[in-house]
């Protein structure tokens, strides 16, 4: 597995002149806040002064998860299929900001169980019709755990190729805040009350029940010395979409291109893909802080201070559509703005 | 002055209505979280379950300070005209993340000590070249309050007479935080230290410098029985930009427009209107949380939760520009989101 991805640290080099070419810029030092910081990772990123985004993608991983049908989450299985179709006739909130922001949009079939045929702007990457229910057993196997990674690769080296260099994350799957949660607490060590939430929107009867259950799949993996390594983690507690987001993301790291990751689903795959390659973060950027508390856990475990914060708890990968125009802001800013020389003004005293 | 503007709180008729649209969405409940109360705001400015932005106008208002010469900038005075002169040309920060985002932008010489003449987007509404340093006298009279009150009130009709109902706000002027800092803690009643920050970057000795300064101008203030009256404030320590900003705020509500406030010196100009019309911050979305102290106190004392926390502290109508895409996000998931019925999703169990 570690064989297969190649994926180091961006080059330093110009992160001198990065910061002289910012601190010219028409403002007083520092005065941009973050977005001075998204272009330095940009520009180190693509190791450019002048860094450009091309061709921005947002990836959809939908797939289905056995344990949803135990009652982890407040909407019933088929709700994945159905928003799948909705994605596909653009109704869904992942579409309408993607449009809005000039992001293409492709949904990806990691593992629904539905058979939706070949359709405009679905990938057909399935690799079972959902998951095993963890309560039970593992949700997969290591082989399927490594047909997901590979899959999702392929899939982000196929848009590297056409010349994207920016990708969205983003995922359905009914139970996969429940996925997340158990990934959650086995590769940060927080507890598991810590890092399950009400999903999409359990009441405080669902959320006792979610808890339990969970508790129960986490004693079943401990009681067969169930490891906290990385991909023994994934394949027993993961969902086929969150699989694929993690092979997605080390192919997008591996290319040097922009990852734009979403909230607690999308950083649950992004928190495994740092495990196996810790160099991975130097190409996120964390687009939102989720309303799910698990989340906090993720992002602290990532040293990552996310762009927005604004109480979203939906997926599908809104909170990186919705914060992609500030990424765009801060390249238009470094690309555009006038420096103190050039425009005649005045430099602090 | 309170006989100029007819400021009411947007009739609540249709709050049920909207959130029962909102609530359809194919989504958990409250998963848009921030843009759900955007969403809910703009409709009933507009009054209409379709809201629509038009005409999108960021407005920069420049004026210059008596006191900047006593040092509480650490940038020279001229910086003001340098400044206006790289909006002219398009160079600044708020020129590129207005066209970035789709506003046009027109600069307001509210009292820059610089003679600009006739100059394309440059609206000229020179109060005077500057105003007095309020650390010896008023920094401007009562009658030329209301001049550039009723400038800005003009300029606004003048835009929704155009067609336009969404206006965002910004401002340039060397020495205008300090002003600020004044005007927040006279009308907030937070204490003066509490209120002044660095500015655009003043080091230690100078933010001290700056302490002493406007602790002089207020002793003087209250020495002549100066009271917390928001007129007498705002002509008492205000700038012309600011003043003519609080006019163009109270035109702007009265015309049911959306405003756009920045941070730290445009809210200065919002509390000053909130305190002469309460109903007025019913139109005003808050666009970001400034790095600069005061702000913090002008957002409390308005209840106000902005929609960017990237610490800025630039100024100029960047944190305006910066959020307006969230602000379209938050009309288009109203507008052109699939319901659970329409999409063929089922709801929550």
């Amino acid at each position: 597995m570690h064989s297969k991805f190649n994926i180091t640290r961006p080059d330093q080099g110009l992160a001198v002149t990065l910061q002289h070419k910012i601190d010219q810029k028409t403002k007083p030092l520092g005065a941009l806040g973050q977005l001075e910081t998204l272009a330095r990772k940009i520009g180190l990123i693509q190791h450019s002064l002048t860094p450009q985004l091309t061709q921005p993608q947002m990836l959809v991983f939908a797939g289905d998860h056995g344990a949803a049908k135990a009652g982890v989450s407040a909407f019933p299985q088929e709700v994945t299929w159905q928003m799948v179709e909705n994605f596909l006739a653009g109704g869904a909130a992942i579409n309408v900001f993607s449009r809005q922001n000039g992001m293409a949009l492709s949904v990806v079939d990691a593992g629904v169980a539905h058979e939706f045929g070949r359709r405009p702007g679905l990938i057909d990457a399935k690799v079972a019709a959902g998951t095993a229910s963890y309560i039970d057993e593992p949700a997969m196997t290591l082989a399927q755990c490594e047909v997901a990674i590979a899959s999702g690769a392929e899939i982000v080296r196929g848009l590297a190729a056409g010349g994207c260099n920016v990708v969205g994350f983003g995922e359905m799957g009914i139970g996969n805040t429940a996925s997340a949660s158990l990934i959650t607490h086995c590769l940060t060590g927080v507890s598991l009350a810590e890092a399950v939430g009400r999903g999409t929107g359990l009441d405080d009867a669902g959320l006792v029940r979610k808890q339990a259950l969970l508790d129960k799949a986490l004693s079943r993996y401990r009681a067969t010395g169930g490891s906290d390594e990385a991909l023994a983690v994934l394949a027993e507690f993961g969902g086929f979409e969150i699989a694929m987001m993690v092979g997605a993301m080390l192919a997008a790291a591996e290319a040097k291109m922009v990852l734009l990751i979403d909230g607690f689903i999308v950083s649950s795959a992004a928190l495994t893909a740092a495990k196996l390659f810790p160099a991975l973060t130097d190409y996120c950027i964390f687009c939102h802080r989720s309303a799910e508390p698990g989340h906090q856990a993720q992002l602290r475990a990532m040293q990552a201070e996310p762009l927005l914060d604004l109480g979203l708890r939906l997926g599908e990968g809104t909170g990186a559509a919705l914060a992609y125009p500030l990424v765009r802001a801060a390249l238009a800013f470094l690309n555009e703005m006038a420096s103190f020389e050039s425009a005649g003004v005045s430099e602090q005293e």
